[in-house]
């Protein structure tokens, strides 16, 4: 099976190599392009390596690495929480596995990051009947008094319905049953409900899980406490009973909750962004970054977010570097830190970076699930869009060869592409993402070895062409340098 | 909104009504049977009382109600497992409810049922790494004693990989890690686990919970010792877990499992089966039954499990006896307890009533999910078969006019069935059905009001038509009495 496969596969590389000397690798689409034609016929001329690497993916001797390297570091680890022993040393993990499989440069950069500590936490409805609310406290929330708060609850389904009722909301304890529309949308209740029902008095809230499926499943995340507020706890409940406490008030029952959450902010605490290169061979200077963050929420394992992201970029160089490909310009893989309390190993990594910032060249991060990857999300001037098609025309064999745009699954690099360097995100088919985001269901399961073999593939070869050809890439229309 | 979809539901009606006249409703299929004219015109006579009960449930007064009233139910009692006080008191408040909505000849009818109680229980992984397996016990399983059993754990896949290495599992705890086919197939493991891995000396087994989607959740169930095998403590673990277990275990690293349970069976308990009836206008001693069973596991709220298929058999006769419609045979619902712990109900019920079996003229339970509705699954003869596609045609405009054999999704009503008795379960889209399933899942989120509307149309029609038509349900061929 394997041998058959193996050459089945040889045999459509094979063929689609022949078809690219037939030039047939740029479309109508890219040949809108105004791309130089001899950078044209360059990025073409990368079909020989984008196969090798497909090839030893798919069918070859590195099939499957980056789903099992990512399984036995899950497996070791389990979750990651910034200022967590775990975390760092799952941190020294890598920096270990980075220099036995021969990656350059290999160090860590020291930033303090947010230490939050979730502690023993429990919701219980009292009235009209006694059930336990399956909930996670959320990121950054202060705890409640240790016997607990014990209140009325009362149940809204948005800011303005918080606000018509804002008069009977002192003392209370406010369940924000918002309807999921899309994340982007929707977590706005996740981040402000505490301090929106603060304003009116409430002494906790209850939100709705930001998710649109769930097996009665809590999803956490950070909330941000407005200034000038009292800080009041803040826990997320599932769907289901977010619901049915909607259809306990609707029927007129009161409802009371008792709410327990030895949650604490402690002190910043010393974290690491993993770097790891691959040095370029002509302009060392210039820097292509790919990217993932290796902490994660404190409940399920990580694997999906953003171990799966993290891993792909880490496993890039490791298997192009396996394959003795060293490009142009330098390949740096950064595995930030504490990206779940906002950005903070990438933000420090940047402001300690300002200088090179020219150097950066192209980024990359990978932080929206890697599910079958279908190519990539863009952020950057048209020109650049058109190199990457041209580029991306090259992994046809895999259906990945679709840009959109903005590149909105990269968090991390966000703060450089707002500056104008340009960069990609993971399109991939992620339309389970959010079932799985934050929640005890984030594990191994999520992830799947075959598409895993194709995002690498996909991911190592935009990273390697984009770092080894002649052209930077284009910051203003027509500097094809 | 809702007049514009009233007239256009009355309108769709009328033309199908005027359609049936054309006696079009007997499609190709159905003239294929045997069915004498007379009870073809019969039947097609009911399109205008098929139509009055569709319309009252689709958009009259009759709408939402199965939803509503299994709401109310459902949040005020939560889960129903036999043996509870829970239990009897949801019992209890479904005998108040029928007298109330004016159902006839309302009364319960006693039976000892199991009485297993869960009680605090936790597994949690000691080596490799620390980790808490989120597990639930099976029921009928004895619990660990009062400190636990802290273990080594042997992977197996398979009661065949089980036999291959029965030499190394004495003094083990065994983890089933087999792969989910269908529900039928699979849950042998969840049956048998315990007894299979006592018989070579083990002391606790972990099975894979017997579903084919996991958000790392749990789904518990009825397990069976086999005679003369020590009886070791079970409990299942989720798909996510398990799997993990085996990569560790694949990669030769000793895994240690600390499983406490304080799970305990106490003496039989008396419950009841709820009876209901709209009492027959002319042939009161001949019977149809309307069914599912009250009770439920302990975990989620049993809203599907089965919830759902109660009160749809259930308010199939509330809304016959508020549209006045009484037909010449009784309408019976039953309620059955203890359906969980193997049918216990249902066998004491139909024992009871042994000296009835020939006036069962038809016997109807709903126990797969009440999701959109697709028709009926049937067991008996061919010519009942005819029959209820007949009755079925009425049903076209909600597109409920499969018949589909066996009738798989009524496990109360097999004794009858295996009798000879003709019956029917719900033909439904129940494809996720086994997600939420003896799961914390399993709650009102999985019920749609629109899917019971259509459903409860369907259930109360045909059971109506087929306790008022002149003829019995065939149980011999030909038989059209």
């Amino acid at each position: 099976m394997n041998l058959l496969q193996n050459i089945s596969v040889t045999l459509m590389l094979l063929f689609s190599y022949l078809s690219s000397l037939n030039s047939t690798i740029f479309n109508n689409e890219v040949n809108q392009c105004t791309i130089p034609p001899e950078l044209q016929k360059e990025i073409a001329s990368y079909k020989t390596v984008v196969n090798r690497i497909i090839h030893s993916l798919l069918v070859g001797d590195l099939q499957n690495t980056t789903y099992r390297r990512l399984a036995e570091f899950i497996d070791k680890f389990g979750n990651r929480i910034a200022g967590s022993e775990n975390l760092e040393n799952a941190i020294d993990y890598m920096l270990n596995k980075s220099v036995e499989l021969g990656l350059e440069n290999v160090h860590s950069e020291e930033v303090y990051v947010p230490h939050w500590v979730r502690g023993n936490e429990s919701a219980v409805l009292i009235q009209p009947r006694y059930q336990n609310l399956n909930m996670l406290g959320l990121g950054s929330s202060v705890g409640t008094p240790v016997d607990g708060i014990t209140a009325e609850a009362v149940v809204v389904d948005s800011f303005e319905e918080l606000e018509n009722i804002a008069a009977h909301v002192y003392g209370k304890i406010v369940i924000f049953n918002e309807r999921y529309i899309s994340y982007g949308e929707t977590v706005k209740y996740r981040q402000f409900a505490a301090s929106k029902a603060a304003e009116q008095g409430a002494v906790a809230t209850l939100v709705r899980s930001i998710t649109p499926f769930s097996l009665n499943t809590p999803h956490t995340g950070w909330q941000d406490y407005s200034d000038n507020v009292t800080k009041i706890p803040t826990a997320c409940i599932t769907a289901e009973d977010s619901h049915m406490l909607r259809r306990m008030q609707d029927r007129g029952e009161r409802i009371i909750i008792k709410l327990k959450m030895e949650a604490q902010t402690f002190s910043p605490k010393l974290s690491r962004n993993t770097i790891a290169e691959i040095k370029g061979g002509e302009k060392p200077e210039k820097v292509v970054v790919v990217s993932g963050h290796l902490d994660s929420w404190d409940v399920g394992e990580g694997a999906m977010d953003d171990g799966g992201g993290a891993f792909l970029s880490w496993n890039s160089l490791v298997i192009l570097k396996y394959l003795g490909l060293r490009p142009k310009r330098t390949l740096r893989a950064i595995l930030w830190t504490a990206e779940e309390e906002g950005l903070v190993g990438a933000q420090a990594y940047v402001k300690a970076h300002k200088n090179e910032t020219q150097n950066f060249n192209f980024v990359m991060e990978s932080d929206e699930g890697t599910f079958t990857p279908l190519g990539l999300k863009y952020t950057g001037i048209p020109d650049g869009k058109c190199v990457l098609e041209a580029i991306l025309s090259l992994l046809k064999d895999i259906n990945t060869t679709t840009v959109e745009e903005p590149a909105d699954g990269g968090p991390d690099i966000t703060f450089w592409l707002s500056e104008g360097i340009p960069g990609a995100s993971l399109l991939n088919r992620a339309e389970s993402y959010f079932w799985y985001h934050h929640s005890a269901a984030d594990t191994m399961d999520v992830e799947d070895p075959e598409a895993l073999n194709l995002a690498t593939a996909l991911w190592a070869s935009v990273a390697y062409v984009v770092a080894d050809i002649t052209a930077d890439m284009p910051r203003k229309p027509g500097q094809f340098l």
